[in-house]
């Protein structure tokens, strides 16, 4: 049940609505007209609820569910309680994440600017956005249409921010261009100088920071995350990437397009990821490397020379993933025998 | 010695109302209204301080020592020097502890409202409530009485706080339920929408995230740490909780009662760890595992199965710590062996 | 090429200059009043424009270069295209750096303090600081002369900051002592109390954290990087200390002069770095330990016991470099060999 101090649901919807939504056939024997209530994990749902199976984790959950309907991958279809109406698709989550945004759509921009935030005169601010209290939006900024601004937030001087970007609160952006679309969680740091200076016996000599930071369309970047501007050319995010919180990614990296970075990843300066790449939890990236499209990096491990396309890897230093299994196994063996 | 430009010491103290604190008895050639001034380190502290041994790294610093007072084990009482009164327990650091506290009381909150603040006509501010500058209190919140808000954070819509709260600087509070006497430190964030996104060949589909956070009473929370909202169920911290900086709790986690998560610690998406479960610097839980009470683990471990009630488990992926010990060794001798 | 919009550029500056302020002769065949316009990376230099050649991966840049000036070390000088003034040095990118710095300078604090922060009376502020709006600075501070409080930061009672320096936006200073050309990166969080507490089976019990933060000059600390202050005694960082982003530093750890941490680095409390100690990125260092003068930590090691002076470790456990090599051929032999 979401709690309805925290979220406002709209609704109901009816069968054929939700059908309509994610595309999929209303089954033979169901009323179109039926009407539901909300979205609902598998436990909780009653007969006015739409809930999804999509972790085999949850198999004795759907077993026992009351759910009105559930999306659902053809095998598991033989799984549904009869009194649930199944609606068969590849992909149930994303259909469950298509219905539960019916009912809970992002917040949107409202044409409101506190008089408690900052704004230099210079700053060209889009149409219907929301800035919050003590927000400062420095010199020669842009702000996109229908934007929201959180509490706090800093935009420097300089910095162009697309459309329909909801910047939450304490975000800190520099040097920086923005698409559209991108959404930030709270205390990411975007812009700041990277971690650049020559050292050598006379000691430490700070090299100026003279890149910028470029981030697509559709871009989410988790709280706490640090992107430092690159130290010549600049650092790249691609459209539609996906950064958790607390990821480091340094001066200079590029990350191509729909590439997703779990929590606590780091990635080292100047090293470029392809498309579609997925860095799981607490991996390490080296510097000056190349990580090939789609190549998934498992959690914590050490990547220390290029990758190639499509390779799984895990360890540190990485290795393929089936010799990384094999090293496990040995490694037991190594102890068993003694 | 402490500083006083950042603290301020109460006292003196008698023996006796030392004793009396920490339920010692006075020791019989010692006289009960000898008053101490302060309390200090081994090293450092003179006839009028007080000071424990409580880690075997300074037991020449125990021998040496000057101190008035020392809270010791049984099995130390011999190393004390003749001039100090040895005060014996079986837990000095607790003894210490709450010395410590009767000459540094914590802050506690003065009835005092920045007119900087930004507070919502409609959220309840308990009674002698502090609220720093630039504070941001949205609509239909409650903070509970004698809490402190400190400069800049945010308590977003609808979220509750309860009484004897510290809230430091920079603290960003969404849907979520807090209990008593709870504190976090400056840059945590709470409550901000997890990591949830269906990916397929159509690329990511964000999934609302509509859960909250649950935290218990008397919970720490550090630095920077980040913990997401659930996305149908909760994220629950349990009572006692202490959690590190930069540590990152994703949606739907549980941690049950005093359960301690050090720095840099990282749990994935619907684990639950039991009570008393001790998580080192570092290390990693992958997603909807379950861990049992009074488990332990070795910094930078990674864990990908479920843990039974009370194992020490260490390395990555993380067996049982005797076994990682052999492994320890068994590599050393591979490499000699070659 | 640098972004006008983000970065003001001085200049141009002749051969004669650039030679002068990197002190290498000026070579027989150049015009000493040549003017160059900028500094660049090599793949995008023109002649009017600055490089340096200081990694090996960007030979080919370097050979296909049509860079005014290329600072380069001697041994890669045949290289050079016939185009390029070779600047022959040791330290290339230093020489880069010295040229960098002379085109865009550090920011300098104007007078200017923004009506919009908030400053206690009690509170010294130095001569020609610039202090941005929604700062909070409080009672007993000292801010040095020519020091930039960046927007949304925070200077706790008692705090003393030294001259020259740059605190970026939402910094958190308390009970801290620092020196001078300290810069602090967006949302760094200094001088909170550590992790400490008495855990028993009644459960766990503060610890009152009485110690400071005490920093010297010419530190660099990295963006929602976390250092607590001491429990009794004081965290202490040395002159000339670079830290890295989303680096945890626990109570009463001592980082010696010129030390580097890499970004996610974790020291646990009262661990004590020497000079010139190289900690990569992600690296975890156990508690109470001794890590000596010089010594160099591989990425994601593990370090539980004390470091010898100059060592070169890798690994969890780390051991020597060496063997950890050998250790990683050993375990891909063991698994080709099964």
């Amino acid at each position: 049940m979401t709690d309805s101090r925290f979220f406002k649901k709209f609704g109901p919807f009816t069968l054929a609505q939700i059908c309509n939504q994610t595309k999929i056939q209303i089954p033979e024997n169901a009323d179109p007209s039926t009407e539901f209530d909300n979205v609902c994990f598998l436990d909780e749902a009653t007969s006015k609820d739409i809930s999804s199976y999509h972790h085999t984790k949850y198999l004795s959950s759907l077993q026992k569910t009351k759910a009105g309907i559930c999306f659902i991958t053809p095998d598991a279809l033989k799984y549904v309680p009869s009194n649930t109406i199944a609606l068969v698709t590849k992909n149930p989550y994303r259909c469950f994440g298509i219905v539960a945004t019916m009912f809970y759509p992002p917040t949107s921009a409202a044409d409101s600017i506190s008089p408690l935030a900052s704004i230099h005169p210079s700053a060209n601010i889009g149409n219907n956005c929301t800035i919050h209290p003590f927000a400062v939006i420095e010199e020669n900024t842009v702000i996109g249409d229908n934007s929201i601004i959180g509490p706090h937030v800093v935009i420097k001087a300089g910095t162009i921010l697309g459309q329909k970007c909801i910047i939450e609160s304490h975000v800190v952006i520099s040097h920086a261009l923005i698409g559209d679309l991108v959404y930030m969680k709270p205390g990411a740091r975007i812009g700041q100088p990277g971690f650049g200076f020559h050292m050598d016996v006379l000691g430490h000599f700070n090299i100026p920071q003279l890149g910028r930071v470029i981030i697509g369309n559709d871009v989410q970047i988790g709280s706490n995350t640090t992107i430092d501007r690159g130290s010549l050319t600049d650092t790249k995010i691609g459209n539609g990437v996906r950064i958790d919180n607390l990821v480091q990614i340094a001066h200079n990296v590029e990350v191509g397009d729909n590439s997703v970075l779990v929590a606590q990843a780091g990635i080292a300066g100047s090293t470029k990821l392809g498309r579609f790449v997925i860095v799981a939890g607490q991996v390490g990236i080296s510097g000056h490397l190349t990580v090939g499209d789609g190549v998934k990096i498992a959690a914590q491990s050490g990547i220390m020379r290029d990758v190639e396309k499509g390779e799984i890897i895990a360890g540190s230093p990485a290795i393929p993933v089936r010799d990384w299994h094999k090293q496990t196994i040995a490694l037991q063996r190594l102890i068993k025998g003694k």
